[in-house]
């Protein structure tokens, strides 16, 4: 993985000596030294990583990980209890004077932890080009994406096959992620989002024991997680009756996520690509019905950096891996989203997630 | 929730005006946010909730969770956009001098955006008081816990039902995932590890596709999520044929377990239960075979503040909850871990985790 630490230390904008990458405890951990030491399996709670601009990362990790710790690139320093992981961080540190932090990642306890530790030592926060450089996924983090991207697909294209009226919300959620870790998932992404009828209408629904009623919308949004990298699909359904304003709200919806998808490529910039599909649904009676950002980039997290959001700028470029999520939502009726994974290239992009967006009447 | 924000006032050991909770992007969210609030649903990353002496939360939302942050005790502001967050901010720490936050749970970025939002603030790192107020669990955290328990001991009673031999490890985590939310979990608490034969000697396995063969052990260690809340459980089962040092191993482990509970009550150290529970299997002929805490305090999140071990100072107090899970680890052999959940209280322990113990070979 050292050519992910050369990246980040070309990405900075100020001179540090080292980079460190610090874990909390769960759920406050850097995923980001995931990216740079590889590890696949393991916690790695307390642990950190300390970059150096020759690409080679020093791992300080408990001797509870040794064994997940081992074998990858990183020189590995084990402690056995929290009280001797001060000291392996004074000596790591030795001779640092300007010291990068990842401050999207790293906890306020923690920084306190490594100015005890390395008295003096100045902290600078380099989370930007931290961020940029995940940002552009090399080929074996675009390898790992299309994987979880198709077992999504496929799992998605299942939905027919085992939903019906009268099933409750949690029950379908439970369905989307077993069929996912049996095709090889690590977990759901995230927590799986099913809602039917009016919850449809709240993009971030909660499943609960909501039943499926004949005419409902059923909108189900979830991803796999495989080997720590995420995918995100979005899919709604109708169960029983298709009435002509479910018809047309899922009409307008793909018909946005279609101009957005149209006008991807490198160079292009996402708040264009957003508003692109934006300008569909406002130029429909549902003007203003889409309260998020139309899709946001993707990677070991499920929100990954940037975001393809009015105002917001990024310019895209090769190998960024996004998600395209038009959607209307009417409170007290119901909501539609559509949502694919693609990887940008010179030309446009590549579709990373495959199932049907057929209109599905089940 | 007022008390629960009055019960942080009374932990403080510095005078604060306001404690400020907020969250980063997931991961990276501190789950105290939602202690404070209540809130079951919903992401809410980049918001915030401001606490006051008199128990009351301010809640700042982006618009995206404002369906989730209504019919709560908080008060709510919405943002539209994350520029706009600042100025909120700025407005509802008018007058604060010195404000409390969660080192444990805040990233160093979101840090600067509160110094910048209020220039000249002086911040205190309170996590102390917070970590102690989370871990007396009050009535509503333990019925809720119940549950997670409940429904974890319900799938761990399943596991002869749908284990066999051949079975990859990947296929018998998501067959213990599925049976949980199906149950009402809304998702496992953790990456269930599946780990068989030689795998179960690494505590932290993930679940790959080695195939379970006859003679080996079986180890899950998994858990619910319901509405926000843990459970975690591990047993151990044996495939086919059982042989004597498997036996002896399993024994020993489940000794070691029932002094720990035996000693768990009220005012007695966590490091002396462990010692308890350690001493069985130190002066058995596996000696120095278990590398991790006897156990850990369980809530909101997996790892909840405490832990029993060697050296930790934990008074124990009614309502901490906690796992208790010795184990036995062979390098390339195997491992044995028997966990369970429990709620202190004056006379003893109550055992939230009911599923059975008895060495079950398949």
């Amino acid at each position: 993985m050292n050519h992910r630490v050369k990246r980040i230390f070309s990405n900075l904008t100020d001179h540090v000596d080292a980079v460190i990458l610090m874990n909390g405890d769960e759920p406050n951990v850097d995923l980001s030294f995931f990216y740079v030491t590889g590890y696949e399996s393991g916690l790695f709670e307390g642990c950190a990583a300390i970059l150096w601009p020759d690409g080679r990362p020093d791992v300080i990790s408990s001797c509870l990980e040794e064994t997940c710790a081992v074998g990858e690139d990183a020189r590995v320093t084990v402690y056995a209890k929290l009280a001797q992981r001060g000291q392996l961080l004074r000596e790591a540190l030795k001779g640092v004077k300007r010291l990068g932090v990842n401050g999207s990642g790293l906890t306020v306890r923690n920084l306190e932890e490594i100015k005890r530790a390395a008295p003096g030592i100045e902290t600078v926060d380099v989370s930007m080009a931290i961020e940029k450089t995940r940002l552009v996924k090399d080929d074996s983090e675009v390898a790992l994406m299309r994987n979880a991207c198709k077992i999504a697909s496929e799992v998605a294209d299942d939905i027919p096959d085992f939903l019906e009226v009268g099933m409750k919300e949690y029950e379908a959620a439970a369905e989307l992620s077993y069929r996912m870790q049996k095709r090889g998932a690590s977990s759901p992404s995230f927590d799986t989002i099913s809602s039917f009828g009016r919850n449809s209408a709240d993009p971030h629904h909660s499943p609960n024991g909501t039943l499926l009623k004949k005419g409902e919308f059923a909108l189900f949004d979830f991803g796999a997680r495989y080997r720590r990298y995420c995918s995100d699909i979005t899919r709604t359904l109708v169960a029983g009756k298709l009435t002509k304003q479910q018809k047309e709200m899922y009409g307008i919806v793909l018909e946005a996520q279609a101009a957005g998808l149209a006008s991807i490529r490198a160079g292009v910039n996402g708040r264009d690509v957003d508003a692109a599909a934006r300008s569909v649904i406002d130029k429909s009676k549902n003007v203003g019905t889409m309260p998020h950002s139309l899709g946001h980039s993707l990677g070991l997290s499920v929100h990954d950096g940037g975001r393809m959001a009015p105002g917001v700028d990024l310019p895209l470029e090769k190998n960024m891996i996004l998600t395209v999520e038009p959607g209307i939502y009417i409170p007290g009726f119901g909501g539609v989203r559509i949502e694919d994974v693609v990887c940008v290239n010179e030309n446009g992009c590549e579709v990373l997630t495959s199932a049907s967006k057929e209109l599905t009447v089940i």
